[in-house]
């Protein structure tokens, strides 16, 4: 459905339409996608559309001290993509008189949840060419009756996909897992050959999508020292390293078990260009160390960057890589860094094709 | 048997004595050693002696192209601790004709084992008031006979000690291990409340030596998310809460279990004096991303920081968290960073007795 003008010199009608869902309409999620859209420079890279409220949005506007407008549209069709006013595909599904800021509760969850199904649907249909996610509130959303653990997991159900993974960007850390929402234990069991050659290739394609044609990919051990030679541990030898053979024989860059603890390192310094981690907070921890900032004089975050990509999915998606931070709701002090980054990543994605 | 010639002005009889093993002598150690050794500030702090083998010694100071002088004692007593000429406890060990830089052997791994026993030797009699290891290589030390994995272990045989904890040291960020060289599946059974505790306590000791009286201590989870309230496994709730709480008990100033993703990022600000990770790589993947810059121009570490502190012992032990680097061995390029650092931290534990 995207509109390729090309030699008209109509740059605009080629920028990728981009739905944003505003996400637990108590947390931070309506707040920074407003901050975000009156950069003009988003404006500059795609053509976006906020998924939600558009009662919560004009008040996100008001709590952010936000000079822009809101445009109620009830299609993506009907959206105009000017920048100074922000246009709306209205839900219509939340009480402003009611919705409490920083609080969990069923009406929200359900109201965060119906939008994201809605940017699916939009996606699928071809309405939108990418999806950026705000963040949700899990309980909230179990509260209203769907059982999911996040995002990904919805999209994957909405989208029919069972091979799919979990990115995080920040800088020049990429980083693609294994596993994310499960124990430790369970994570372990999940290192299996089939699945890291799958998560290499995701990882793979997913450089080939931000512009690294022949990425170098170093894959993690899982324990430590990669196991040290078979001293702490099986996997790298039966799973990891096999894994790795495989794909290397498809003529994939490709390196390891390396021991996790220098590879992310070597990873921040450009060694590698993409990671595959083992399981969730193998990936996460460098990840926030890296692009999350605590301010001690303020006893509060000040800088929270990241973006978070879905791999495999037939669809667009990314998201901030940060929570609803129901603590500073409705307080108009939250950053939009992650979302500006996530709406970048979304504009290259959807470029890629 | 340390020195204290209170008010007599004679500083440097106050210093403490340190004792620094050479590590293999195939590997990066001597070199390191003598690095650190010609740097006056060194001697400002305690007054050093190399336990190891004087000809590699030598051989070290001309590979790193310095001018100081090796002398030969016997034993601690015989050391003069003078900045320029550096004192090695003479083991004799090795024979240089045959020795090849880079490389494993049993005759450099039983030269690197029995220096080690010697220096913890010189401790308990009180000869030493420290001791800091150069590193030494598994696979050596194995086919030298002596089944160890490390140095940890190496002391905790020799001290007869059964409860001790790592301590990785960079910058602000100081990280308490309740497991390390285990495979990651094993690392889950070991999370257990007494052991936890142990740790806490370790960790809020090891704070005090370091001159942090009242230390604020974040403890990790061990599942993402710590667990999300038992859907992600259920150490946090029936190993990690409780030990958090048995200690905070005794006046322990305690966070946890704190989802690990979040909890490094913070303690980096400052907002945790020290973390207690749940296993080897959680506190070794942000140490390294903190202490060690790879340099993509030359393809090399630009810097190595970092110290690693036996706790528990009763002895003092520190040392560089790096290892034998055989590929830059004998090249006379190595760092001695962590080295300095290392000695700084042993002089700070042996003086808070």
């Amino acid at each position: 459905m995207r509109l390729k003008l090309e030699g008209t010199g109509i740059a605009t009608a080629g920028k990728p339409v981009l739905g944003i869902t505003m996400g637990d309409p108590a947390g931070i999620g309506p707040e920074v996608a407003v901050k975000a859209l009156v950069c003009g420079r988003v404006y500059d890279i795609c053509r976006p559309v906020i998924f939600g409220d558009a009662g919560v949005i004009g008040k996100a506007v008001e709590i952010a001290g936000l000079g822009a407008s809101v445009r109620c549209v009830s299609e993506v069709g009907q959206a105009r993509f000017e920048h100074g006013t922000i246009d709306v595909v209205e839900a219509g599904n939340v009480d402003l008189e009611t919705l409490e800021a920083g609080k969990v509760s069923a009406v929200a969850g359900k109201a965060a949840f119906e939008t994201v199904r809605k940017v699916i649907e939009a996606a699928l249909e071809g309405a939108v060419e990418g999806t950026v996610t705000g963040p949700i509130n899990k309980e909230a959303i179990n509260r209203a009756g769907f059982q999911f653990v996040g995002h990904t997991e919805i999209y994957a159900h909405f989208t029919g996909t069972s091979d799919y993974a979990m990115m995080l960007v920040e800088g020049d850390l990429r980083i693609v897992h294994v596993s994310t929402h499960v124990s430790l234990r369970h994570a372990c069991e999940l290192v299996k050959k089939e699945r890291i050659v799958k998560v290499i290739e995701l990882a793979a394609g997913a450089c080939n999508k931000l512009g690294i044609e022949s990425p170098r990919i170093g894959v993690a051990g899982l324990n430590p020292h990669a196991g040290d030679g078979g001293l702490f541990g099986f996997e790298e030898e039966r799973e990891i390293g096999p894994a790795v053979e495989a794909v290397r024989a498809e003529g994939i860059n490709v390196e390891g078990p390396v021991p996790a603890d220098t590879l992310f390192a070597k990873a921040k310094g450009r060694w590698y260009d993409v990671v595959v981690a083992m399981y969730h907070d193998q990936g996460h921890i460098p990840l926030k160390l890296a692009g999350f900032k605590w301010d001690a004089g303020r006893d509060a975050w000040e800088s929270v960057r990241g973006v978070n990509i879905t791999l495999g999915l037939p669809i667009v998606r990314t998201s901030v890589d940060h929570g609803t931070a129901f603590d500073i709701a409705g307080k108009g002090v939250a950053s939009a860094e992650s979302m500006i980054l996530a709406i970048e990543y979304a504009c290259k994605m959807a470029s890629a094709g």
